[in-house]
């Protein structure tokens, strides 16, 4: 228990442009910098995709699940046939990131602790790209003391 | 970075009572309304559903969208027959509905930054109800300065 | 409204080792305890799975429930065959695990609010094991004051 502390609060973007329409990249080591920056000690890390058919998500750092998830995620919502979607009507092709972000979530809230994020062994966060090509952000904010 | 700020909390209800067994309920503008009156500036905005058959998430305001997604759910976790699920042998109809709202999530947290929702170009918040004819409320929390 | 609260900062880890694959456990009295212990009267509680094969979750405390979402889980993600996850190429047999703990989420962030988990009528917190027969914990993290 730590009390009597007076509230901080941090923001950080991060920028993507993934040359792949899905992938998967390892932003752990951003976030760790950008809580190092904040100076905040104890508190609570949000760290989110800015847009909808993106995801972060804590997973573990191997390819081979990766491939898996990709594999998986292809056959809960498939990109094709475009005109499956409804969504596609409006122009986009990208009716399939749309649901497979459902899948792997908007954001993930990370606990503070001495300064560090209160991982456990295999904790990693990942930037999940569904619909790439485009130029994307995810955002960090930090609140604690 | 903002530093030297004292805690505030806030907190308000939203209330539904949809017609329809599943519909998907825009609920951006009540959120925003919601931290105005808070006055909080810097912090994090949790948005939560009270109940376990609906979903708070953040996605496209796009009609063709929440038809891809209704049908997507559907196929994930049918409706009927109501007698495939187990938790229907307690007299309820609605198994099914717990599972959607486990694809979509009970939840969303938003950074509070500068007085507004902290959002991508186009996040817009939605109330999820995968077994509606019921009340049901939708909780909003706000914690920062 | 609550305001010119100072900020605090509590943790807490609960330890698992369940003796089967898959198993869903009611830690909502576990959440509770710790919350009191914090002293903490309104905030912000995150409830995480700090193992990337196990989820944290908010739904019903109903067994029928429990015993659907196992079998349309081992559906969306069969365990058998071990072979068909790339991951299991590491060694692993629990590649299923890592793709049911997406589906079900890593964690939850729950309203404090007069010192109480600030719940709807049926909400009930579960550690969800899909890789179990391992040592495992669940971190709680409240901030507020």
């Amino acid at each position: 228990m730590t009390a009597g502390l007076i509230m901080k609060s941090f923001k950080k973007e991060l920028a993507f442009n993934i040359p792949q329409r899905m992938a998967f990249v390892n932003i752990t080591g951003d976030v760790q910098n950008a809580l190092a920056e904040s100076g905040i000690k104890e508190g609570l890390c949000l760290v989110n995709a800015m847009h909808i058919t993106a995801s972060v998500f804590i997973n573990d750092n191997e390819s081979g699940l990766h491939a898996d998830y990709a594999q998986w995620l292809e056959k809960l919502a498939p990109h094709e046939p475009v005109s499956f979607y409804r969504h596609n009507r409006t122009g986009e092709d990208n009716g399939d990131a749309h649901l497979k972000r459902q899948v792997m979530g908007r954001e993930t809230v990370i606990a503070v602790t001495e300064g560090q994020l209160d991982f456990g062994p295999w904790e990693q966060i990942f930037y999940g790209e569904f619909d790439g090509m485009r130029k994307k952000r995810v955002l960090i904010k930090i609140i604690g003391e």
